[in-house]
Parts: C-alpha cells; structure tokens; sequence
C-alpha cells in the first residue's frame, strides 16, 4: 500500500476554482484526487493571513472519482488565504497523516506530500476588496521612462539654464556617467548633463512615432541632485529642467499626441537641502534643521541633537518624513492645495510612487483619494507603486502590504517579470520554469492588477538590458517581443531602444545617443511596440503561459476565435516545433486547442528567434 | 684681554669691494677690523665652490687704524666662492685660533666670530661669466600671470570648443575648483572652465587699462590636464583653447597693445597621453608605450616592461623625457623647426621654463641659444626659470646651478622675495630681519639678474595672496607696493588684483570674478602698478632696503637728486617715523642722506600703511 497518490493544482479550475486572486466574500470550491482506498479523512487546512487555521472536511464525490471537495467561503477584510491539505489513513492498522502543499520549488500549481507539518508550503490566496482597473489610456498604452538629465537638453545653445553652484556638467553627451565622490565616498558635487523638460518637449514627435503613448518622467521638482529623489520644493519644477509654465507646455504639448505623462512621487523622503529640512541654510531660516519651531520640525525624527536624524537607507542626505503627521498628509495629498493636487491639475495622467513600501498603506489610499477627487472631473488617473518583489504578499517593516486590494495601487512596478524575461532569455531558468513563474504571478495577483503593472526590462535602478544580453540584440529583439505580449503595461527605460548599455547605477544613466542611435534595434522596437498597440488581445487578451520543451508561450486569449500566441526559442538550438511537448500548467485543453488552430507542428525555430501569430477568425 | 673684537660686514664696501656678485676675473679687496694688538696673523680663507682652501694673508694697514686687508682675484669658471677668515693671536703665552664667519641667521653682513672650525658658515661670493641683462621691455614691464582656463571664456555663448571627452565642466564660473579624484587618489577626469585664447584677446583692453605689459601664459599646447603641465602635443595649441591661428592673433593684437606675451615651457616631462608616450592609444598606434621602435621610444626611461617607467615626482602621468638624448635637444630647440623656434617664430616675448632644476644646464644654454638665433631678426627675448630657492646657489640632483652667470636665464620666479614680504607683512619675521633678507639676495645675485627677476606675491603653486593674508586688504595693498617697489619685474597672479581669494590647488585657481571685482582692491593695484610704470627710480634704481625701527623702507636711488623711497609699516602700532632708529645693513652714508632729505621726522604712520616718496631735484 504505502502513501498515497494524491494530486491536487491550484492554477487548475478542476481543483480550485474560480482561478487566482478573488474578490473577499467569493466561495472557492476545491477539489483534491487521492488514489487510496483507505483514505479516511481528508481537510482543506486554511487560514488568513495571521489567523488559525480552519480544518473544512471534504467529502468524497459520489461519482467515485476519488475526489474529495468542499468550498471555502472567504470573508472579512480583504488581504491572503494560505491553505494546504490534510490527509489521514490507515496503514496496518495505524492512522497516518500525510500533507498536500505547494512544491518544493515554491511555485503554486502542481503540489507535493510531506508528512512532517513543518515542511508544508502553503498555497497563496489573495482576496481583493473590489476590482480596481486602471484607467483604459494606461492599459492600452505604451511607457517610455525618461531619466529627465539624461534625455535631451532643449536649449538653443544646449547650455544650462540655472545650473547649480558647484556642480559638474559632462564635457561631452557621449561621456560614461561618473558620481564625484569624495574621500568619505559621499557625492562630492553632483554631474550633470543638460537634459530638460523643452528638450523632452523638442523629442515629443519622435516618441510618438515609436509609439509612445505615455511618459513616465523621474522627478522633476527642485533637488540638488540630477536625479532628483532628493526633493527640495515640491511646489517648484527644478530650475535645471524648466519651470512650470514649460511643464504644462509638455503636458498639452504631449497631450495632442495622445500621450500622457507620469509623475514620479518621492514622498518618503526630502533632500538634506531643502525647505523642509534646510540643513544648509540655502532655504533662509527656515526648515527642521535651522529651526525647531519650523511647522516642518515634526515631520522628522531627530535623536539627541539636530545632525541625527532618521533617514532613508542611513543616506544622510535623504532625511526621512513621519508620514503618520497629518501636516505633512495634508501637505502632500490631503487638501486642495496639496502637492499631489496641485501637479495632478496640471493635466497629467497619474503618478508613480517611490518607495512604496515605505509609505504605509493609508497614506497610498490617501494619494489614491486625491487622484479620485481630479477623476470627477476629467478622465481617470493611474497610480503605480514602486514594489521591487511579488506585490501580492510583500511583507514590508513586519507588516503584510495590501497595495493591489482595491482603492490603493492600479499595479507595480514588475521587478520579477523582468527577472523571469532575464533568467529565461539568458538560460538561466528554462522554459517550464519561466512558465511556472509566470503562472505564480498570474494567480497571485488580482487580475485587474496584472494588467496594469508597469512591466520593464529596466529602469534607472538596473543593469541596461542590453548589457544584462552581453550586447546581444537578438536577445534583446525577444525580450522586447516577450515585454509586449506579456499581461501588465511594457515600459521601456529611455534609449533601451537605441542601443545604449551600461552597467549599474550610474552607468545605466548615460545620454541618449542622439544621431548615434542602433537603427536596427530601433526598428525592432518600433515593430513590437506596433503590435502590442494595434493587437488588442496583447492588451487585454487571458493570460496562459507554456512551454513546448524548450521553447517557451504565451498566448492571449479572447476566443476561440481572437487570440494571439508568440512563440520564442531561447535557446542556441534550432529547435522543431512540437506539440506533442506541450505542458500546460493549467490542466485545460484551451491552449492545445489554440495552438493546434495555428497549424505549427512541424515548423522550426532557430535559436533566440520568435514567432508571432495573430489569429483573427472573427 | 680675552678674544678679541673683529668686525667685518660683507655688504658695506669699506670690509668688500666691490659689492655682491661679481664678474669672474675681478679684484675683490677685503677688509677686517680687528681690536686687539696682539693679532699676529689674519688669513682670508677663500675656495671656489668645491675646491680646496686658499690662505690669502691679510696686511695690518699702516694707518694704525687696525685693519687688516687684502685683495683677491677670482679666476677660471663663474660660479661661487665661500670666504671667512682666520686669526691667530697670542693669549697668555698660547698662539690661540678663532675664526669670523657668517652671523647663525646665516645672513650675510656683519658675521660672528667662532672659535670652532665647524661652526663656520661660510661668506658666499656669486661670480658670473658676463653681465646677462635681461631685454628692456622685459625690464620696464608689469607682468601677469593667467592660468589659461580660469581666465576668460572668449566663445559667443560661452560653449566649449572641442571638449575632452570624459571630462568635467563647472557648472558655474563661481565654482570652486575641485579635482575629481578616484580611490586610488588619481585624477579620474578632469575639470575645466572653459577658459581660452580668444577668452585673453577679448580682455588684452581690460589688461592694459590695469597696466600690464606681459602676459606670462599658463601652458598651452595640446594636454589632458586643465594646467596642461602633460603635454600631450608641442606642436599644437590645445584645441579648447583655440588652435595657431587665434594664438597668432592673441600675440598681434597685445602686440598693438603693446603687450608681450611669454610661453610656459614644459620641456622636463610629457604627458602619459601623448604624441611622444602614447600610452592610451589616443595617438595612433606610434609613441613610446605602443612601439618599441617608435622615434620616441629612446627619450623615455623604462623600467623592465612598459608599465614602469622614470616619471617625475612618481606621478606615473608625467613620464620624464631623457634630455641628454640629442633627439629631444633638436626637438625642443636644437633645429630650426624645434619647438621653441617654431612658437617663438611666432613673436611672443621669451619663455618661462618650468621645473628648470629638471633641466641640465646645458639644456637651458641651449634654449637660451636658440632664443638668441631670433634675437638676430628682431627684438630680444626673455628666458625665466621656475626655481623656488635661492637659485644662486641652488644644488639640484647633487650639482651646483649655474643659472644666472650669464648666457642662461635672465631671472627666475622669485618665490624668496614673497616669502620675505609674507612674512614681513604677516609679522613673522620684523623689518630688520626683512632687511638682512633682501640684503642676502641683493648680494648673492647678479645685479643683472636681481633686476630681471620675476617678483611674485603669488601663482597658480600658492595659496592665494590675500588668503595668507587673512583677506586683509590692507595687506595685500602694502604687499603690492612692496612688490612695485623691489627689485626684479612684478608678476600679478590673475585676479589678485580683483580680490581673489583661496588654499592651496586647486582652490587657487578659480575662475576670474568677471563684474564681481573687488574694484577697491583693483585701484590699488593700478595705482601701484602705474608707479611702477611711471617712476624710472622704481625700475632701474639702486636697491637699498632699510628698517626704521618697526618699518621696512625700501630706497631705489639713481643719485642724489632721483631716488624713491617706500616706507611700510607692517605692524599693528601707529609708529612715529624717527630717523634716529634707521639701521642701514650696509653701513653707508647714502641711505641717510636720501631719507634726510624727504624731511621724514615726526611723521606718523597707522598700522598697515605705505608712504610712498619720489624725490626729483633734477
């Protein structure tokens, strides 16, 4: 006899349904097989988030299918389910208890059996409170992510407009980015290269025609740094990069070419130099360092003496903000004067915050408000979180993250998407893992959500991809294809599309390469791009990831009759299509239907090539 | 009876005849009084630098006036003689010994008797091959010192020509200078300003009206560098500075001026980064790194591979160039298209040499040489050299210097002169002490060469003279009119006179504070330099400095009738001028006379203040 066989697939309707992430209050019916007679017991184990379990019993079906089922219903606030199974029966005579849990490999799916309680991986749940799609102009659309420095420098003699006292600019736009840091390896003066809001203005056509349909800027209020997470004055565009007045002109000026434009919301931290703090006096008298009756001095937290204080990733310079303080809710989102008010009257399409995890979650549902109270009157803004892990059940500061539940974040910013791109396309995973991961995204997130993450194959905070593909742009070509046919809105990081490489921060920040861009690979952008905005199964199409042996999918499904497959071989290997190798996590036969549709068995595929098939039969 | 009282002053011409240096081949008569009867024997002892004694003996005077005198003749090659003299007397039955030697503050003047041969320091005696006066207009001029990319950018929208690749330019000309170093202390890149020829031209009117006559030019052949000390091509003009074309016109254009301009030579070493070494491959596949059978490949000394190399002060940028090799000689200066024909073809004025204690002194003869071959089509040129000490008797890599003996330098940068007046000013040393000073050097140079020196109270490799002087600008107004009142051809360090201020490199090489001049500091400098350039006492008279009491006076007499005098009381005391307190160094009649006449008794002077007095009788 022995244990039994026993299997159970969450990401299968047969054995969990419906599929994924639900809103709280739905009932989940599960349903688990056990090969063995003697199986006398068996209890969906499952608890929120925090809380002790329920034993649920399943029954056995009466269809003698050796299926046991119960259903679950899910209730209270909305946040994670985890669950498992147990099982007990009777071997000589005693009674054993076994457990069904996630696999080894932490992906959901397909389980596996322990016996000892400690080993058991428990399956994800998430329940959202509503379903919060982001606005139809940011699913639909296309992110070009512009480092505002870095981009183009708009002024008639390319010279600085208020440039910084002591502070350095590149002699030349080909030069590789390099931080001045003195001997204490603190920033000594900081570089920069001219790049501004009139030159992003000045490039608005050519955005346009790789199909741009949405601007997502690094911050631009006065910083004393060229990145600007440093913030200065919030109620003030840095001098460098232009003025209000400039601002809105690219805000209409983008406007009448259908793109929109995102701000970068740095709201966990200021700059040591700034109104706020103002530890260099070069705001007045003012601000919490010069003076302890400043209305700013209880925005931070200081320890015995003015020169500590707390502050972001113990970066002196990034004095961090009590954002429990209601002046300071009221001063960034919460009154009609308040900065995420003041700059969302300007037209623009939403924001990006920074650091989410650090903003708790009241104070994203704040931001979230104060977008809604602008939504009454015009269209609808986006808010995007930066979350650099699976958003669903991130755990920040020992507290569970409910970002992506409703009323908060539309999406995040897709850190493990491009990851799993990354590891596929450079061999470091194959394609059933990639498949396997994909589906764990896909069933953790609500659905709303995975469609209006910002999904990137970098960002000012990554290796450049090229780089990441040792410079290959064939690599690149797939990756670019895969960013488009993926669920979640492609954002690509400015010159990404040129040819421009690097390594980390600040390599990654180069200039783009004006007249000097990679045509070819352009082209291939361009391409792709084309198709994510003319396909509208690529945009809102049901997700299901597989693989063909090495070859790893992704179709977006409508219908029978409306879906698209890309295909991609990330291999070295001329591989023939097959099939008979297909493995599809789901249980379902929709995606054999679907490719047997496309007629592919027998067609052969060359290394790092891919295979777009848009079938259309409406 | 006891020892007995010996006096001799080598300054006052009743103990030395004739005064100072001499030319080789004169007659010095030497003179020592003595007070005891019983002084048996007196003996000059006397050795040209490096050889043995010779005993001159000394005859008691027949005028009972007990003196005891001699004459003696130098002969062979210039360079120095070192003199003290020995005495033998007769104490209670003993034949003792003593010996009268140099005073312990090693000035000369009176001196000190010692009864131990090694407590002897020597009388110095310069003696030159020939009087080397340098040209008149070198002479009568005012010099100023500009650090070529500091100074004044001359482009239409201040853009910079030709940018070196992977450097740094201020962002603002208020910057202070910085160098951007890497972790291993190394110049990472290198920062500009932006300063360049058409920069100079565009301010030779603004030169002129300040009184200068001479342009001493920071380096400004092809270099990595800002200070452009590492050449990088001697047969070009840096290409952010301009190109030959503008150094023609900036030479034509202060020529209509009547402004001469004089190169910095930096014939010692090279740059890492250039024609000769290459090291980098900017330079093609030729130089001295990349190929063993490069034309230059002998002027370096390597070390085993390529990598190690004889450089200057270990800094592995500035490969030091064998100047013994008769190869580099004809490039530097030994053919008609050496470098220096070539640039001094071009009408400047001379050179200054950097480092010349790097430099052989055949290779300065040289140089001098070549100088002299275009003497023959026009006017005469100036030759400076870079010594910090005092160069007349300056002992470089284990050999005596011969510089200012005639047919090599004219003068050299005179670092001792503003130290005296530093110290002077900051009252580190007091008048007298000041006077014994420049008495030194008055005696030890040549008279030609005391008059062609290149005074300074500041340049690119000091701190900023009013920073040593605490921002004083009272100080620096006496400092400036000792520097038109001495000896030797002041040299104003740009923007000294506009109120400059800074520490050591680089912070002594900020940009000029064009429309932010400190014009009460510049009307001082003007109206000391247009005594300079008005007063014929001040650049060709006598040299006598003299203390009255706590002030320094500084007379420069052409006779009786014509004779100037500065006065300066570097105290902090309101000193009431008395004639009674004058000590004249050299024991004369003249000095008396002339401060007699100015009527000076009872006069008052406030703390930090220059009485400045021209007597014209003619």
């Amino acid at each position: 006899m022995g244990v039994p066989l026993v299997y159970f697939n969450s990401w299968s309707e047969q054995y969990r349904r419906p599929f994924g992430a639900v809103r709280i209050g739905s009932v989940i019916y599960f349903s688990i097989q056990i090969e063995q007679d003697a199986a006398a017991e068996v209890n969906l184990m499952i608890q929120k988030d925090g809380n002790p379990f329920h034993e649920v019993l399943m029954n056995q079906a009466a269809d003698e299918s050796r299926r046991f089922t119960c259903k679950f219903k899910t209730e209270g606030t909305p946040g994670l389910y985890f669950y498992h199974f147990r099982i007990t029966f009777q071997e000589e005579g005693n009674v054993q208890t076994i457990y069904y849990c996630k696999a080894a490999d932490l992906y959901g799916g397909e389980g596996r059996i322990v016996s000892d309680l400690s080993q058991v991986e428990q399956y994800q749940m998430t329940c959202f409170q509503y379903a919060d799609p982001a606005p139809e102009w940011y699913l639909h659309g296309v992110i070009y992510h512009i480092f505002v420095d870095r981009f183009f420098n708009g002024n008639r003699h390319k010279q600085m407009l208020h440039p910084k006292k002591n502070s350095f600019i590149y002699a030349t736009e080909e030069d590789r980015p390099y931080y001045i840091r003195d001997k204490n390896d603190q920033i000594a003066r900081w570089d920069f290269f001219g790049g501004n809001l009139s030159g992003i203005i000045a490039k608005l056509v050519n955005l346009k025609r790789l199909g741009v349909t949405i601007l997502y800027l690094s911050p631009i209020f006065e910083a004393r740094s060229n990145h600007k997470y440093d913030t200065g004055d919030f109620q003030k565009i840095d001098p460098m990069f232009g003025d209000e007045k400039i601002f809105k002109k690219l805000v209409s000026k983008a406007g009448q070419l259908g793109i929109r434009v995102i701000l970068d919301g740095v709201f966990n931290h200021v700059g040591v130099d700034s109104v706020y703090f103002n530890r260099y006096g070069n705001y007045g008298s003012g601000g919490a360092y010069q003076d302890a009756s400043s209305p700013y001095h209880d925005w931070f937290t200081f320890h015995g003496d003015r020169d500590h204080y707390d502050c972001w990733w113990s970066i002196t310079d990034l004095p961090t903000v009590n954002k429990a303080k209601i002046s300071y809710q009221k001063f960034i989102y919460d009154s009609e004067e308040s900065v995420v008010d003041t700059w969302t009257e300007t037209g623009i399409g939403g924001w990006r915050l920074d650091v989410a995890d650090e903003l708790s979650d009241g104070f994203i549902a704040g931001i979230r408000n104060a977008l809604q109270r602008h939504e009454k009157k015009g269209e609808h803004k986006v808010l995007i979180g930066e979350v650099w892990e699976d958003a669903t059940n991130k755990i920040a500061y020992g507290k569970r993250r409910h970002y992506l539940e409703g009323g908060m974040l539309h999406g995040v910013m897709n850190y493990p998407f491009r990851d799993l791109i990354v590891n596929l396309i450079n061999g470091k995973i194959n394609a059933r893992q990639a498949v396997r991961s994909f589906m764990t995204l896909k069933s953790n997130y609500p659905p709303e959500a995975l469609l209006a993450n910002m999904n990137n194959l970098g960002t000012h905070d990554t290796e450049r991809i090229l780089t990441v593909f040792q410079e290959s742009q064939r690599k690149l070509g797939l990756a670019v294809w895969l960013l488009m046919a993926l669920p979640g809105v492609p954002c690509i990081y400015y010159g990404d599309e040129a040819g421009v490489v690097g390594g980390k921060d600040p390599d990654n920040r180069s200039f783009y390469p004006w007249g000097k861009e990679n045509q070819q690979l352009k082209a291939v952008f361009q391409e792709a791009i084309h198709a994510r905005r003319t396909d509208p199964h690529l945009q809102h199409g049901a997700f299901y990831p597989f693989s063909l042996g090495p070859l790893f999918g992704c179709l977006r499904y409508v219908s029978m009759n409306q879906f698209t497959v890309l295909l991609v071989n990330p291999t070295r290997d001329s591989v023939n299509i097959s099939l008979g190798q297909l493995k599809d996590e789901t249980n379902g036969s929709l995606l054999r239907s679907c490719l047997q549709s496309l007629d592919l068995n027998g067609d052969r595929s060359e290394p790092m090539e891919y295979h777009y098939y848009h079938f259309d039969r409406s």
